[in-house]
């Protein structure tokens, strides 16, 4: 039994996510479809990006994971499926890979139209070109029965946070439900960055010499969250609402 | 292992959803639910009924689709099961099955107690009276077991455009979630209308003389959207947000 | 094929709850997750033991039910197995199981390190422990091979109406998405405290001699929900907008 995952900026007050399951259980009957959400904000590839970075390894080798955030869907924007470390990945070549390639990944392109629905729509290639080709990827089709292998995918600029001498600039990439800023920080890469020795980190007016552990701790918290990436937050409260910090917004590390 | 679709305007606050999974995993341990929308606009039986006809055909022959849109819960009217083109579908006899009436369904009252949980609320027969149907149909169980079958269903009033001489009237029926007015206008049916010639289609103080292809083109947009219906959008923008369009607002296309 | 269900304040704009699904899978590939809802009032215990009490009954017996709303995850409060009717229950101790102890369930701590994720994060034991001992749990691990038997869970106060003379003292527990405020009392307490005899119930300053039968019958209406709670709405209006009425409202039955 498959498991393939769906990361789109759908909402769910429409039916394309359940008729993109409608045409996965028609091609693989036995596939499970995991939501990872569908509230990424429209258009938003950065931070479906992020996202897609933060919940992949914790699913099952041979997983196929579908990122639907596809601004420019129905212009010659090419459909790819990135294949690594035993997952698969479908979706659009508009950079939503961007974070997988420290992982050397094969990236083929789907280009047979036996394996799309016919006629493929101008606004809807969940439907007509990912779904199908996720639900053959999960019954075990491999990468190039779709189409060529390509080695030039479209890539963002400024994912990693960059070190200029004694500073590490990262920025604000996305805000949880709660209002937390995640940044594009590793709590790792600060440590690493700093040598385990004292550092400033700061945001807008706001500054820290230490990552809190939860936000029982104080006012406003800098701490490593979850999935390993600095962020800060407001003990029940909304960071995002409370500071009017926008995304992009810069964050640094710097040494004494 | 069947599958079973919900579309209900329940929302995901509350656990009824959830509820009526409990009950269906206890009938038939093998059914897979697929959510739909739980997001109908309360009570619009309109916009379910065009709802469901988007999604249904996508879906393997065998699946049960389960609406519970259904403002007359506790009064007499009949809880039906429609079965056309091999599917089944569970839900209240208030219109929500319209469009699906051309064709040609059997439609069954479920009647049989035995086939009820037991007392029967008089507020969620999603739980006490659909989902134990649809769990039924979902195992094989046979639409002439659940009661008799019937040919009078309601049915709702003005759901296809119609045509005055030169002028194709039809309406707004809903909204996505990015604020696109879809109506109840197929791009085929204006074809048809216009004999592939030139017509002029209008939405309040707008007006086109040609359908767009995605989104990415101009302003206020006129396209046919994945589902087939005609739509109005603004590209980046939110068409009923910033035209102050309802549902029901005319769409009229015209011949030169 | 187990099922488990999943309750919390999560929301869906996040991935944390598929990576939570992403975890059960890898544990017991056979696993059915059914969300409950994941828009419990942030740290809202007293609501999440109420919702559980709607639905864990509806579901078959060997289910596994696993609740994360944990306003103090990350300090010392304890993991918990609770098990009951058939059924497991797994969550923080905080009170959320409250309303489980009629049924003298056997309670259990989660302690063995190799049952969870390792790092344990200080942020989401519902991905590093919750959910890896659910997944053990449907996969039929016992309960006592997760740590040692305990019987003083955490409980919360003023769960139950308490009968004072000739009134029964209750107060609103929750608020449904249309508004219906669902109080702590059951149709049939009320009416065992009535002896089937006439009573009055208030809230504000609202007063009702009978309990309607759905929404349809007035403005303003009491009515046993579809979970055996008296609650009260508006037809067609929200009762919680209209009337000011927030959570913990007293609402009293008194007997004439």
């Amino acid at each position: 039994m498959g498991t393939i995952t769906f990361l789109t900026d759908f909402g769910v007050k429409d039916p394309y996510v359940g008729v993109m399951k409608g045409v996965i259980l028609g091609i693989d009957p036995g596939a499970r479809v995991v939501d990872m959400t569908h509230e990424v904000e429209p258009q938003d590839i950065r931070e479906a990006a992020f996202l897609l970075d933060d919940y992949w390894r914790y699913f099952p080798t041979g997983t196929v994971h579908v990122v639907v955030v596809d601004p420019t869907v129905g212009s010659s924007r090419r459909p790819l499926i990135v294949s690594a470390k035993g997952h698969h990945f479908v979706g659009p070549d508009n950079g939503v890979f961007t974070l997988l390639m420290d992982n050397a990944p094969d990236i083929h392109v789907i280009e047979n139209r036996n394996f799309m629905l016919s006629p493929v729509s101008s606004t809807f290639h969940g439907r007509d070109v990912f779904s199908p080709a996720a639900a053959r990827l999960s019954r075990g089709y491999f990468p190039q029965a779709f189409g060529r292998r390509i080695t030039d995918p479209v890539l963002l600029d400024g994912i990693h946070p960059v070190i200029n001498g004694r500073t590490l600039n990262g920025s604000v990439v996305r805000f949880d439900r709660f209002g937390n800023a995640i940044t594009n920080i590793k709590g790792r890469a600060l440590r690493s960055f700093a040598a385990e020795g004292p550092f400033e980190i700061r945001i807008g007016g706001h500054s820290f010499t230490s990552l809190g552990r939860t936000y029982c701790e104080g006012d406003i918290t800098c701490l490593e969250g979850s999935s390993g990436y600095v962020e800060f937050g407001v003990f029940k409260g909304d960071f995002k609402w409370e500071t009017g910090t926008d995304k992009g917004e810069p964050v640094t590390v710097t040494l004494p």
